[in-house]
């Protein structure tokens, strides 16, 4: 962490919210509520709620890439919660000029090494005066968050906290020169599988690079259009990871593949 | 209804909106444009659009457990309307500073008690120019909920309403001291069921109630974290309501249970 | 296209989405986050991002049958876009004192008659700095349409369009004076099946129209509350289409058609 402090915070009035609430219940309606209540000034964005239940790997990874697109001054809330009424702590960090609010369950670890403060939230001085051990998004996060967008001083927000719970990132592995093993990350809603190979991953010319799924040999491309209405191909997303596609198809449904399958890349 | 009177209602600008819609036509985004067109400083929020199809019980339910989370001052309109183009009545009524649009098909039963006033909209007067037949929400709701949330006095709506339409309350039945006969309400996200059981109809020590289900004996617990992943619990959730859930997993899925399954809860 | 210039263009700082991305990945918000970060006072709505996947028809439709109740003055960003990396061009229309951002790709097709101007948008000047070849909806749409609704003159977008694509339109085909065959243009969340058959196309009195499918004979009504719960009826919905529909169920589930299904009109 460094040492700019929390002075480098300033409101925009923006939050975001990640969760995997759905849409379905009223959950995050709720949410949006309590917001409103807090901070009349608010905007509300709602980053995604498709998040897999459960899944604090997928959460972090939209969070990653998908923070520095909203306005400086922003407080994201993520809200994947699998300890909700357990004794685990809520933590707020400051990066880059954004705020974060989220469980400590490792879903922010990305944001640790670039943290101007990362702070333990005192729950009790921010909760709804009821506070229910199921729903803190609602109870917790939503109230911190109206605070936070309202101007509330970081440094407000409780202690530093020296031990945040860092998430063990598994990712590609390199198996030889020419040869890495990644995994599908996720499935989005058009069927295509990314992966967890980053663009960085492939050394040299991405055009040498195919992915092996069985006997399939699919070429990494440079967009959908590249390749023709029904075919696989590979390319650099816009999430900055290699994904298998198909165009104008699902790859998911083609190769009857989902998270945690691994996917093969070779230089030819 | 009390006599609170018309005065005590100063509108917020939000307005929420619960609709069995869904979010896959454009009805609800149209929804949002006629109200921006009407009122350009409204702050819109989806409260849910996933209301079971015609299901007016879910609709108060969530209704009655969410609007006490937004600002005083908000204009709530749920429309789920089985009976849109017929002569059914709209009713407005306002409630402790919020004001509440829907249709006359007791899903504003849980309001009526608390109301400061209950009115029969005039439909004619806040209509959009065209009415169709078969989409109040964006021709009729959407123009009212702007002139309110705008600042229209309530007191304009139209007559007061003497006999607004009660919804027939099921619950759970007491079948003795130690047993309540429950249902499945609703399925959440998550796969947890949630019950028309209230926290505050189990007598004593909560703890002392087990959920059975066939053979099984569901211990009611104090939240997700006192059981192991994959483990059944009770508990009293975010609603208030008794729910079944699986830790990290689906109870409607384990259970194979849907809305209206019977639930009995004991008392050991 | 008519002469009445770029003049009549004065943004009402409201922005509608139009995709098919769906709300599961994380695309959606990520838009929100960059017409935020470029026009902070911007109210988004999302007019439905449910387009099915690719379906530039249904697209253009939905916009069609929506953009007109918003406010005068609002930017309308569809992206529905499987040519997106390819050289395919990007469009902005001004009609009717509302402005629209599309792929060159027939979407806007309904919009060019009544056009103000139509520009080819230069996709180099209003980019985001990194630019993608698969997310233009993030690094293209949303940062030219913060700037419209920011105030950005329409002249300043791009040279002059002679020859924006056309979308070929298939329609109802007349068979007689008495008999018309249209298709099912798509399936709503309620299983209504919306025609492609305009309420204007039917002669006379709609009443005297009936729908055939099969061996079924669907009558034209009014409303959904002139058939009982269960009953087949045809109506013109709020679309003005005709469309079949089961009181309190599904007409595609009941009948197994789904889009492009042919549905006969006949005259008694």
């Amino acid at each position: 962490m460094n040492s700019n402090g929390a002075r480098a915070w300033t409101p925009s009035g923006v939050v975001s919210l990640l969760t995997d609430f759905g849409l379905v219940d009223p959950y995050v309606g709720v949410m949006h509520g309590v917001i409103l209540a807090g901070a009349p000034a608010a905007r509300i964005v709602d980053l995604t709620h498709g998040v897999p239940p459960q899944d604090i790997a997928v959460a972090g990874f939209y969070l990653e890439r998908s923070w520095s697109y909203f306005p400086t001054g922003t407080v994201h809330v993520a809200v994947v919660d699998p300890g909700v009424g357990s004794a685990r702590r809520i933590l707020a960090v400051g990066a880059d000029g954004h705020a974060f609010l989220a469980p400590d369950n490792g879903l922010l670890s990305g944001f640790f090494e670039r943290a101007a403060w990362v702070k333990v939230l005192d729950v009790e001085r921010f909760s709804l005066e009821e506070r229910s051990r199921t729903f803190h998004g609602r109870d917790v996060f939503a109230p911190t968050a109206a605070r936070l967008a309202a101007g509330l001083s970081p440094s407000e927000l409780g202690p530093d906290c020296p031990d945040p719970l860092r998430r063990a990132r598994s990712g590609p592995k390199r198996l030889g020169k020419d040869q890495i093993e990644a995994h599908v990350l996720l499935v989005d809603r058009f069927g295509n599988l990314v992966t967890d190979l980053g663009a960085a991953d492939l050394e040299g010319e991405p055009s040498k690079w195919v992915a092996r799924i069985g006997e399939r040999r699919i070429p990494l491309l440079a967009t959908y259009s590249d390749a023709r209405a029904g075919e696989l191909l590979a390319l650099v997303d816009s999430f900055g990871c290699v994904e298998i596609a198909v165009v104008q198809g699902s790859a998911a449904r083609r190769l009857a593949l989902s998270p945690g399958a691994k996917v093969r890349f070779e230089r030819s």
